[in-house]
């Protein structure tokens, strides 16, 4: 079941902005309708306020959803929401893109504070 | 024949500004000229206000089409209206585009409300 | 409905031996368990004996499965068996691709007389 | 010879703005200088306003120029000026991109009227 | 767990010789020694004597192993001769395609029976 | 009109067996039955006994076919045996591959003399 | 050695805008400082005031770096403003992409006037 | 150990504006938490004020980082440092990025001074 | 320096043939030229007879070459026969595959035991 | 002007057989009959007796044929003739493949000795 306890953060290396991106490319949950798998990838995009998340927690708190039955959208709502809650960033992009079902494939884009216009696109 | 009954909505899961896109490969409709089939893919691009496009209707929705003879132009304006009737979304964006026909391959874009700029090229 | 009537055929240009390649990209029919459009490519290659199948009539033929409720495996087979019917080819080969279902994409390799070992491979 | 008076136009089948994109991928003319074929791409991009160009009429069109000697820059200038004068659109681009000639391929970009700054890049 | 009870076969829908291939690309077990999961793609080729699997029942069954620790050498052994028990097939290979573990990617190929030289090959 | 007297060759610089390929990327004839043009690629592969074709012979030879009304079969089977006879190879391959017609692509390979089983595929 | 003189220019064939690009694949010099070649492409983006580079001529000039010991960031700029001078362009933009030298590949992007937002992009 | 007085510069060949890129493939550091190496690449995107960084010596900077145990956020903040200490650049863009652990990949962006609009993405 | 102390094996599950193929994408090594880092891809492809080799323990192997002088023909020999001495498999293929050097790129491929004619090639 | 004597070769580590590949991608001699250069690609592969080509030095050896003017099939004819000449290898394959003129790209295929099947293509 999801767990945003998983998450740890650690202090950013500087106070100058920079931006940090981790495309986790083999995220899987359950369909709740059908109970069949999705599978996806899960880019994170955020620029760092005092803390980042560190990455070996980025990825057990992602299988933490292997066999939890969630629909593309909140499966992205909660990610957002779980990592600025752990990271408190100054801006935050969390875009979710889904293989195909019955033929068609779905991307959700969710966001947090002023995503710079460079970067809204995926 | 296109059926717009077919489509249904659930609620959005947050009421944050957020974007979903659904690609459909495998669209297929009718020349009316030539009576020879057309074959596309659908892009589908908004921003849900209180509702979302639920996924195998959309599939369905979208076979509706399947021995219709109807124009790209057509096609594309039909889908964008019955989406925006059945969502009300704060925006959206409907591409089709089409695989060659003697030689010569081509897009359709229309849209509704106010596309972001990032996201207004397919 | 698959109607192999609609294939004509028209002399081989020349007695020595060669070889031809039809790629259809946009072949689609229904699965007949669950009512929901197929889509895949067909590739056809032989070595005509007297006579070579008519593109425009192939392509006509391809296009009356389109409603049709009919298995991979049967309509890869049937497509050999009339075209060999329709041509007495010195050999035929018959490959369907199938997009995927459930997250599984298929290929159905069906063949007609002696196929040389360097064509055998899709 | 160019011939515009192919070029054929029905109504836009909406008065709400939408963007139309047609890429023919196998032009052909002849260079003036040496008397070699030239081949390219034509991509065409606009927004109708009342009227769109019929897709066959534009393939004839622009196969009017097989037998052309003209330049890469009066192609396009031409091919822009022609179907401005057919359709008065509300913008329209018009990008030729030419296969390579002594190791160096080229495009030209003309355009009329305000193309929207998403569409300005090839 | 791994259910080969899951597999149903149906009967070939011809006894002359053709080949099926069915490529799963979203299968993931769990890797005993560490406990993450694994993400790869099975592939599978074969000629059917009397009877094919079925692709959903095939589906279900390589869905049996999500939560399984197994390792790839194991899987793919397993997958071989599940399937040939419930096929009998007249010759059989089956190939697990492994994404990226500390940056080397692995295959593992299983056959039964006399696969053909053009086919040995992934 | 097809022009077999632009084909100028020149001698082999070496006696030993050697191989040469020429793609031409830009092929185009017209349709004897539609008057609508043609565009392929032409693969020459030959092992030369005494004499080489020229490269900017063979470009002009192939320009010769522009407005030439043809189907593919004969094209391809008239420039193996224009090519033959100009330059009487220890064997030779000449394949032709052509841009879709109503979403079906072709090619069609001719051959003269023992081709090596390892260069027999396109 | 680099020579300008080279360049000829032939009048624009209107005096509305357009955009002129040529690609130049196979662009080679050689390295002051070791002596090696150096090889790229060259990238020439430009608006035309009154008169337009022509196409042979230029590729002379590219040819005339082809001994010359020169830097990549001079080479760069010695052809923007050879080319500057040559045609008195409303903007240009040269843009050299070279390959790979101990692993690490460069570009160099140089610009006379104003180049529209767009195009400054590679 | 990371050793930016390997670091060289050189004049700028010209006082007028221009963009220089040198993407570096083949980095390679070591995680400090694992012992294991980390491979990456680096994009240095710069505008010179008066110096520019000599090639060879910035892939011997970068070898510096060979047996170094750095994080990635520290490498990319730590090599924008020492490039900005070395050439003051008008501005100046560092992008690394690293292959895929445990599934998942990442970029680092770090920035100095005004990077113009189009240039901000990688 | 090389360690092959660091492979381990374990039975192999079957005693039935089957194939196994690690590709390696992040091999280093010194050139003992040069001094410069040598980047490459080493793909291990064997049948075994009774034991395989561990996945974490043949990537530390690898690693262990990190820092060694060692020419492209020298690391390749070496690995295939301590892989060799490890396993003693039924066949044994070793492929490496090096980054260019100076606009060259090249790969190693030795071999113990009869490889099948279908797996020979890289 | 091409200069056999800067091929340096050193001792084969191992009189076991193996397979060296080398892949030069930036080859440049000069057209005899146009003056114009000709770039090309130059695959040389080989299994040594006693002896290797050093790297470096067929570099230069290459770089030796930047201003010659010489045809395809002799350039390919004489490297194969010098390399058999420097090492006497059991095989030798030596393939150009240049870039494309009016249109049509090349390659040459020379060999010595008995170069095995599966390697025989390039």
């Amino acid at each position: 079941m999801p767990d945003p306890s998983l998450l740890e953060v650690f202090d950013a290396p500087t106070s100058s902005p920079f931006l940090i991106e981790h495309v986790a490319e083999e995220f899987t949950s359950v369909c709740p309708r059908t109970g069949h798998p999705d599978f996806g990838e899960v880019l994170l995009r955020y620029e760092p306020a005092a803390s980042c998340v560190e990455l070996k927690s980025l990825k057990l708190y992602y299988q933490s959803f292997r066999n939890e039955g969630i629909f593309y959208e909140a499966v992205t709502n909660q990610i957002r929401d779980d990592l600025v809650a752990a990271m408190s960033p100054r801006w935050l992009q969390l875009i979710t893109a889904w293989k195909g079902r019955g033929g068609i494939r779905s991307r959700i884009v969710a966001a947090h504070g002023p995503v710079p216009e460079a970067w809204v696109r995926a």
